[in-house]
């Protein structure tokens, strides 16, 4: 049997048995320290990706400040996923040695740069010799234990909320890939598309709204809420079906709800909806939480300017992930894992 | 200007640019946390390792098993080489569709069977497609900071001791490429250069001793020593050459007493000397310290049954490496960092 048959989940689920229980599962690892390690009010949470040329990147797509900005970004996004804010990163470089000098500074300019936004500095590495330019980024970040944000948190009732837009990152891919597709849009949608896919920004503002907005509710004596979540790096879609699955209830989501440009609707119709819910590397967050946080947070992010966000849905005890449909125009849809992006499909 | 014709120390150069100072030098990075985040007694280590098919390991040469005992030896040296001792570490891996999953299980066993010997477990990973099979691994341990061993610490006067037989690493290699070449030798010899290839030690057993012997030390009010060091994995006269530009100074190293295992000088006469120096993968420790020091820890090693060590030259003051043979039967050679192995140079 080899990888591409039993596939990524399948995959997977074999590699777990060589790891402690809990640990695999979430954008993230929160560490356990051994004896006199321990950190009282933070914890250091750990996540680590590997990036590969033609796979994850091309010069065709991607300028090299851009490689380098994404694969910081999409690191910290999995920290923010977790609640974190971020420490350190280390880098491992592997690269054929016909790759241009110029090439490598500006990947590592744009992690740096990326850094300088997000926080956090560059302590480590490791350059080899590869026939495939690849980048291995492995990124420490530090959250209250409280606070900490798992996928198996979510809880019947819970409203599903939904950070930005979906499926911007895809439509900018889209664009790079097919210049002649964008020839006849607005400069200002298109490079607002292209910036999604080349340069995504981890929501640590929505961390930090949270978090401000969790520290009063604490302190009002209603002690810490438990907030499940994930970033959407895998698509709309896969992350609420993986929060689904790690916390074993369903969602329900409104089909005219879902976070979709209206400009992106408006020029790829149809297509919009499949990358909204599939199109993955928008890099949001999807976060369970009560009804009323759900409320509190999209008022206080409105309050300090960010980006938009959107209540999409609820977590139902039923474990499926429906899209419906309230004025039922459209029948109502079952997603499911296996629409979604397969790594080794291809 | 591409990486090839820049090297891999010019562009190791120009990368530092990008980093805090002081962090790139090491075997591994010592974490400055920020605030509330100090940890009084126990400092974070952390290095990370990047290995590619046909460029660090091979079907040919290392079975499944071995890649993942070797790949995370490798990592867990890189921790002893500082002082450290294991805590956790991450799993990135690249694999084209069609890799059997039987070898990634294999790999997976190798990874934890090392670390069920050393210590610490896998906390997390990412699991890519990748046209070449690749291993990122990012290892985390603990050292008491007044502990920590720098190559920059060294000393004019120390002792250069080092640990085990160099060179056997490299014999290993070669009678797996080419196993008409160990046809006539002793099984003995045979497997245990093969051994050394595949299964190599990271030296916690040297590191717990010399700790034991530096608490003695400060307990009779001498005070913590400060002691230089690191692996071997780029060969003998790579680590010494390392250690001597760090510290700014020079060694004068004994042609005599070169840790080369007898039976391998026997079977390889002039091969034998060139692979103890240069032929690196043997993951043995170079610390430079006290005269006196060097010696309680040659004494504490054979007391507690370890294998071998040697102290093989000492720190002078004038910056270059010499290979001296006190008997005068060979003329003095200089040691430089170009005739060890250079990464991009193939």
């Amino acid at each position: 049997v080899n990888i591409k048959e039993l596939g990524e989940q399948g995959l997977l689920q074999r590699l777990q048995a060589f790891c402690p229980p809990g640990m695999i599962g979430d954008d993230a690892a929160m560490l356990a320290f051994p004896q006199g390690l321990e950190l009282p009010e933070s914890s250091l949470i750990v996540t680590t990706d590997l990036l590969v040329d033609q796979v994850h990147f091309s010069d065709r797509t991607t300028p090299a400040h851009a490689v380098g900005w994404r694969a910081v970004a999409a690191n910290l996004s999995d920290l923010a996923a977790m609640g974190a804010t971020p420490i350190a990163l280390t880098v491992g470089l592997g690269l054929p040695g016909d790759t241009p000098v110029a090439w490598v500074e500006q990947v590592y300019q744009g992690m740096v740069d990326c850094l300088a936004k997000f926080g956090g500095q560059i302590v480590g590495g490791d350059l080899v010799r590869s026939p495939v330019r690849t980048l291995a980024i492995t990124a420490f970040g530090q959250v209250d234990p409280a606070a900490v944000i798992r996928r198996s948190q979510a809880q019947v009732g819970d409203a599903i909320l939904v950070t930005g837009y979906h499926g911007n990152s895809r439509a900018g891919l889209e664009l790079l890939l097919h210049p002649e597709v964008g020839q006849h849009l607005l400069p200002v949608d298109r490079d607002r598309w292209i910036q999604s896919h080349q340069y995504p920004i981890p929501r640590f503002d929505v961390i930090h709204s949270l978090g401000q907005l969790l520290a009063i509710g604490a302190s009002a004596c209603q002690g810490w809420q438990t907030i499940a979540g994930m970033d959407s790096s895998d698509g709309l879609a896969d992350a609420v079906l993986q929060l689904c699955r790690a916390s074993r209830v369903g969602a329900e989501l409104s089909y005219r709800h879902l976070p979709i440009d209206p400009a992106l609707q408006h020029t790829f119709a149809n297509r919009a909806l499949e990358w909204c819910l599939y199109g993955g590397e928008d890099f949001e967050l999807v976060l369970c939480l009560p009804p009323r946080v759900a409320h509190d947070l999209l008022a206080r992010l409105i309050e300090v300017g960010s980006t938009g966000a959107t209540i999409v849905g609820k977590v139902i005890p039923d474990p499926q992930v429906l899209l419906i449909d309230t004025q039922q125009q459209w029948p109502t849809q079952i997603l499911r894992l296996e629409q979604g992006f397969q790594h080794f499909a291809t």
